[in-house]
């Protein structure tokens, strides 16, 4: 099929490199020429702009969007709606918040423009193992991308499906995301256990190596575990500091907002902003008070 | 190599079974008489007391448990400790405690016995995938052991290792159970939410096809709850309520004793228990304060 | 001062009544005429409307509203509007949303009205024993109403301060919220440890009247403790089913969104929704995938 | 009554002088000759030795230990087994696992020697408030000894009691320390939240003082934070590090003894431990997982 692909970077890229590998005529977009120059040397076309690139293809027209979520998604929703024309599809396979792809969907259905959401899992890693697609989106809408779906996926009929109607698809990356936040932290955990358990010396790789044949908590997520215990077993230089993108928070949201208790996605989330609070008044508070109760020590900076 | 096999449960069975495909001599003990003719019916030789199990193995003697944890593992040392001697072999390849296994293991040392913990997983399909074995103990032992190991783990040199002195097996295998709690949760409530979503339909069974394909959350436990999903979508019949085996409890209290910050794998742990407080006392007391500070009205039984 | 009171349920007719002690002359509105004929029974005016409230009152009014959150909150606000003018004032004393309040204190503003937000605790205590008041608004506004919070408060200058700018007030009560979410958790788990220590025959409301007299954990939630232990002490009838009212929600998300680490508040929370998801499916997966990879039986309904 | 006070640190020293400011005769003991010097200071007697004490004491005698927990007041109590008899009474009224004193009650008893346990709350402000006492033990043992606890309390009839058997006290006083925990992370928390809160440039003390009057929050604690809040606004200097001594953890591992769910307690409690983990092996891991997954920068130290 051709496809418009807009944004460049790490996962659209990569995207858009599988499809041509499967056989798509694909159309690049990105701000960056250097993007816009590697892409065309892997065999794809590219456009200077968003209007370059709808006039680049042929109706009715596909645009896939690997934007970052929020403003810079709408900023280029905004450019496109005029441009696009009934019959023609837009696919958001970003970490959209599925109440703004909702609100997305709705302004480009109005206009005869099919809206199709996309969960995409797979990392840096999807370009040779595949993605796992989560689609929302209208059934004879999702029906029609079937060969670009079979090729982005492992495998032609695996590990890509529609999940529900607009909406559904990022809704379903989100949660996925919330999960991934607890295995990780689970691990974490694990291993410091492990770690700290000095008298054993305990060879965290080598674990990790055991535990990925045969054992129940065997995983994609172990594999790449035991990978970074064998380049860093002792994590040297990395600072304990971890980031998130947005979607462990909205879980959390979502999940409060439907009344499902979710502990561990939340305290998973909630030890991510406690490893970037290195200053944590609660705790300086925690540590005045037993001094005012107790006449404890107060440990000072 | 010859084996004692005590114990001949779920998981006992397998694990002859698995030494008498790949060419060991056999003999088990069991206290019921069915466990041990349905041993015998697959080739393996049995013993109606642990005596006469002893007494039917070449020295040096090799004699590997799978008896229940507590109680049941320290009286079959009990009866065992007198019929061995220099030379042989204890592995308890159960759940055990690894400070119980530091314990007993001093025991046996003691009178030349060498002594081998090896924390086993797999569950019931390690028969035909192999178990991941963490095994500790003196590195002569073990090396003496390898052929058993090579059988019992997934390939030959994939699975199994030596992971440090005696202790260590249980050791890692408890940390092992303790992610294993995290992992589980982790999904239980990332489900649970996608249920809780009633306006988007979601087919849970297939979400979980769609992530077991190229998904960052893609494991072995995921492999096993879409199972359950295709098996059972609603989950009908099927009580909430979660029981415990005892290592997710030892991993808390570790982590605790080591100051290893753990909260998902402890909450993990508290969802159990919570699971079973169907007449949560603190729950009771919540609606009766409620009640007194702002006359809420109080839901009754 | 002349107060025209909107809302009289209880919370609003308390503290009506606190105010006519304190010699305020009160004009009530409540749809209800029973609230109205209540509270005039007690001295004070009343009126069947808002517009008839409103001409009920010397100008500059000031009118308080007591009323329920979102929805009800807005109603009575679009039809005060167009009612008032400038040196108006209007004080939210509900648990409004701060960012609500932020809204309609922008569209009261532009007209000239003074919008004022004040966080209210005390519940229905709070009558004799006085409100604890969390003012936001402007600073010449909040002045003008000394001798209302005077009234309200506790003792005249103590239990009442303007804390910052309109929204600050609801902020603030919404924190407040979140903390007492977290003790009555604390104290509820604590209870529960005791009455499970059934060896020791623990009598509770004793233990917690010595713990209010001269312990660490001595507070007012810990007084009301007591007294629903005393009432109650096997807190027989009452189900294990724990409502929120919203404030905690927001706290958790605010949290999250300003990147502070609450994982007491957070989990005090949840508990509330998991006192109230009696056929957890979470559970039931967990109960599920036990089966799947160990052959544990599961529990059935 | 005549006692003999061992242990004339912080606590003893402070309950010593209760006592006698109480009518009480005191004789105390310390290995520290300066301790035993400034308790002679307000009155009492001192002992150089345990033997001494005994020996200053008449019978039936009554010693109360104020010494630390664990081996501390295990080497005490060896010294002073063979130095009683028949109808003495031995009170430990420091922060003993009460399966310690469990033990050691079963040992004085062998002996005739009656053995209380009394968890003493009330910390440094005790001397003048009076302590909150739960005493565990033989009903006529504690009855012979109510003239000291009278003494003790913050009034004759409030704040101590009976509350078991011996045990039960320190039990009590293990419940009560767990407690504090949650009280005071929920705390720590909301004040956290309002210090992040910036656009509002809220007063943490002066919102501690309105809350202090008439808010459902009010509490002992909170009079002490906003002190702290007080004296040190920004906590300037103070470093976010919380001990723990031991309680904490001996309450969790008690509720998961007895499978009560205390998610906020075991929180509270890896609340500390995570503030001592400087250099979090578990975050180091997260970093290097998301960079191994998706390519995400990892920060670097």
């Amino acid at each position: 099929m051709n496809i418009g692909m807009i944004g460049l970077g790490r996962m659209g890229a990569n995207m858009a490199q599988r499809l041509l590998r499967g056989g798509h005529q694909i159309v690049g977009f990105d701000p960056q020429a250097a993007a816009r120059k590697a892409l065309e040397d892997k065999g794809a076309g590219s456009a200077p702009s968003l209007a370059d690139l709808v006039a680049a293809l042929p109706a009715p027209r596909t645009l896939w969007l690997m934007v970052p979520a929020g403003a810079p998604t709408d900023a280029s929703l905004d450019t496109l709606l005029p441009l696009l024309g009934e019959g023609d599809t837009v696919i958001d396979g970003g970490n959209s918040f599925y109440k703004d792809t909702l609100r997305r969907a709705q302004r480009f259905g109005e206009r005869g423009i099919a809206y199709i959401d996309c969960g995409t899992s797979g990392g840096i890693w999807g370009l040779d193992e595949g993605y796992s697609l989560m689609i929302g989106g209208d059934a004879a809408a999702v029906e029609r991308l079937r060969p670009v779906f079979e090729t982005l996926a492992p495998a032609s009929d695996q590990g890509w499906s529609r999940v529900g109607p607009v909406g559904a698809g990022h809704f379903t990356k989100m949660v996925h995301n919330g999960i991934e936040y607890g295995l990780m932290q689970a691990y974490a955990e694990g291993f410091s256990i492990l770690k700290h358990k000095t008298e054993f010396e305990l060879d965290l790789h080598r674990i990790a190596e055991v535990w990925r044949h045969g054992s129940v908590v065997r995983s994609w997520l172990l594999d790449l575990t035991a990978d970074a215990l064998k380049k860093n077993p002792e994590m040297a230089g990395i600072a304990p500091y971890v980031p998130d993108s947005g979607e462990g928070r909205w879980t959390v949201d979502e999940a409060i907002e439907l009344n499902v208790p979710t502990p561990v996605i939340a305290q998973s989330l909630i030890e991510r902003l406690r490893s970037r609070d290195k200053e944590s008044f609660a705790d300086k508070l925690l540590s005045s008070m037993r001094n005012e109760f107790g006449g404890h020590p107060i440990a000072r900076e």
